[in-house]
C-alpha cells in the first residue's frame, strides 16, 4: 500500500516553485522554475500540472498518491471560494478561481492560501515556529509578507486578509505607499524598501539589495548605517505592536532582509530594550526563518494535510 | 424547576459592579457601589459575597440557581491560574489567586477576565457586536482598553495578554506611558490622555475631562480643536493597524471619549478616507458601544455562561 503524498505549490510573479512533502514535512522532490504569469492562469495552470507530472515521475509515485494539493498566492484571495481577486504580481488576473479550475486539471484536492500565510505556516510547521501553538511571521522582501499562527491555526480575519502587517502604519504622514497609505512598515524595513531609500539618499541609479545596505552599514557608512538603523526602529515598532495585539510567543523574520542574521536581530532587540513595557514579561522571542525558500511550499502542503489528510 | 443565573463582576479600582444576569444577557439585578481595594482582597471578597447574597434576595432567588460567575479585573492576570499578577487600581495585590478564593467563598465555578476583554465580550455579545463573529473594542476611558473577539472567542495571546492596544506604539519616540514605552495611543487617544494634554498645552491646573475637550473643540477653540483632531488621527492609525491585524468586521469605541458620540466617529473616519488603503475592501465599521456601563457585568456573565453552562 502507498503512503499519500502532498503537494505544496509556491506561486509568484516570476517564480513557481513546487515540491512533493510527505506527512512529516519532508521535501521529497522539488523544482523551481521560472514562469510567465503573464500568459495568463490557463497557461500556468498547464504548467503547474506539468511540472506535478514530472515531479511525480521523478520519484516513482502515481497521481492517486496524491492526498491534497496546497496553493500559495500573492492575493488578496477570497479563501472560501478560492479565488485571486487579484495580485499586483500577477498582472491581469482577476477574480480568478484559481482553486477549482486546478482542482478540475488534477482531480485531486486543493486549498488556495495567501503565500505569505503558507510560508508562515511552513516554518510554524517545520522551521522557526516548530516548537510553539502560535507564531507572527514577517518576510521582508519585495514588501513585507505576513502570517500569523494562532492556536495552530493560521488568522485569516473577516475579509480573508489579516496579517497584512507590512501595512502597519508606523509613521504618520510618511512615505507613499503603492497601496494608497503613507508610512507603511514595509516602505521602511522590506529588503526593497531599504534598498530603495539608500538608492534615493545617494541620488544613484545603481540597483543595489538589502545585503549591500546591510554591509555597508557594519562597516560604518553613514547613510545606510541611517537607514539600516531605521529599518531595524521600525521592525522594533511593530514588534511591540505585535506583543500587543497577539501577544505571540514568537516573531520570525524572512527574507532578503534576514540574510543579515544576528545583524538584524541584534539591531531590531536594540531598540526593543529600550522601548520595555513593564506590565509584564511578555516580548516575543524574535528568530530568523530557518526554511528559506522552502517555507512557501512545505506550508502549502502542511495546510493541505490539515485540510484532507484523514 | 429554576432556571438558572449568572453572576456578572466588575471589579475596579474605586467601583464595584455586580450583577444577576440571564442566559438572554439580560439584567436582572444590578448594582454599583464604591469598594476600598486598598483594604485588600479578603475585605474585597466578603464585600462580593455579600453583594451577590443582597442581589439575590432582591431578585428572590437562591444561592443555588448560579450556574457561574464572571469576574472581570485589571490585569495583568494569569488566566489559567486564575490570578492578580499585579495591577496598577489595586495597589498592593499582587499574585491573587482571586478565583480560588471567589469561588471558595462562593462554593461555586467562578471565571476570571481582564476587565476590558469582559467589556468586549459584553459589546459582542448583546451590544454593538452582536451582529458578527468578531469585533475589536477599544474603551477610551483612563487608558485605552481593549478586547479582540475572533471567531467568537476573546484572544488571549500565549502570555494572556493579547489585545493591549492602548500600548500600541502610534509616535515613535513620543510621549512617555507609565507603562515604561513612549508614543503609546492611550497618552493621546484615551479621555485621560486628551484631557492632560489640554491642561498642559493650557498650562492650568483646572481639572477638566474629555466632554469638556469635545464640546470646546466642536464650537472653535484652537487648542482643544488640535488636541481633539490628534486623538482622532491616532485613532484612525490605530484602525488601519487592527484592520491589518486581525482583519475584524467591527471597531467599537467605548468609554469617556466615546461620549462625544458622531463627534469621534467623524474625526476618525475623517482621517481613515485619508489613508485608504486599496488592495481591498476590507475596513472594519466603526461603532459606538452600546452597554455603557453594563458591557463589563454582561461580559462576565456572558464569559460564565460559555465556561459553565450545561
Amino acid at each position: 500500500m502507498s503512503t499519500p503524498i502532498a503537494i505544496g505549490i509556491d506561486l509568484g510573479g516570476t517564480n513557481l516553485r513546487t515540491a512533493v512533502v510527505d506527512r512529516e514535512g519532508r521535501i521529497i522532490v522539488k523544482r523551481s522554475e521560472p514562469v510567465d504569469v503573464h500568459g495568463g492562469p490557463d497557461v500556468v495552470i498547464a504548467r503547474i500540472v506539468q511540472t506535478i507530472d514530472a515531479l511525480l515521475a521523478e520519484a516513482h509515485l502515481p497521481r492517486s498518491d496524491i492526498g491534497g494539493v496546497g496553493l500559495g498566492t500573492p492575493g488578496p484571495l477570497n479563501l472560501r471560494e478560492g479565488v485571486i481577486i487579484q495580485a499586483a504580481n500577477l498582472p491581469g488576473w482577476k477574480n480568478v478561481p484559481i482553486r477549482d479550475r486546478l482542482r478540475n486539471a488534477l482531480q485531486c484536492p486543493v486549498l488556495l492560501e495567501n503565500d505569505a500565510n503558507a510560508a508562515a505556516y511552513g516554518e510554524f510547521w517545520k522551521g522557526a515556529g516548530r516548537d510553539g501553538s502560535d507564531m507572527v511571521m514577517l518576510t521582508l522582501g519585495t514588501g513585507v509578507g505576513c502570517g500569523v499562527v494562532l492556536d495552530g491555526r493560521l488568522l485569516h480575519g473577516h475579509f480573508d486578509n489579516a496579517a497584512e502587517l507590512g501595512h502597519m502604519i508606523v509613521v504618520v504622514d510618511g512615505l507613499p505607499c503603492a497601496c494608497g497609505q503613507r508610512g507603511c512598515l514595509e516602505q521602511y524595513a522590506s529588503a526593497a524598501g531599504v534598498a530603495r531609500r539608500v538608492m534615493a539618499a545617494r541620488g544613484e541609479n545603481t540597483v543595489i539589495d538589502s545585503a549591500y545596505v546591510a554591509g555597508l552599514a557594519r562597516s560604518g557608512d553613514a547613510v545606510c548605517g541611517r537607514i539600516w538603523g531605521e529599518a531595524c526602529l521600525y521592525l522594533a515598532v511593530a514588534c511591540v505592536n505585535i506583543q500587543h495585539a497577539y501577544n505571540s510567543a514568537a516573531i520570525v523574520f524572512g527574507g532578503g532582509m534576514s540574510v543579515a542574521g544576528d545583524f538584524l536581530l541584534d539591531g531590531v532587540n536594540d531598540h526593543l530594550r529600550r522601548q520595555r513595557w513593564s506590565l509584564a514579561d511578555d516580548l516575543p522571542a524574535l528568530r530568523l526563518a530557518e526554511l528559506g525558500d522552502d517555507a512557501g511550499v512545505i506550508g502549502a502542503a502542511g495546510l493541505a494535510w490539515c485540510a484532507y489528510a484523514t
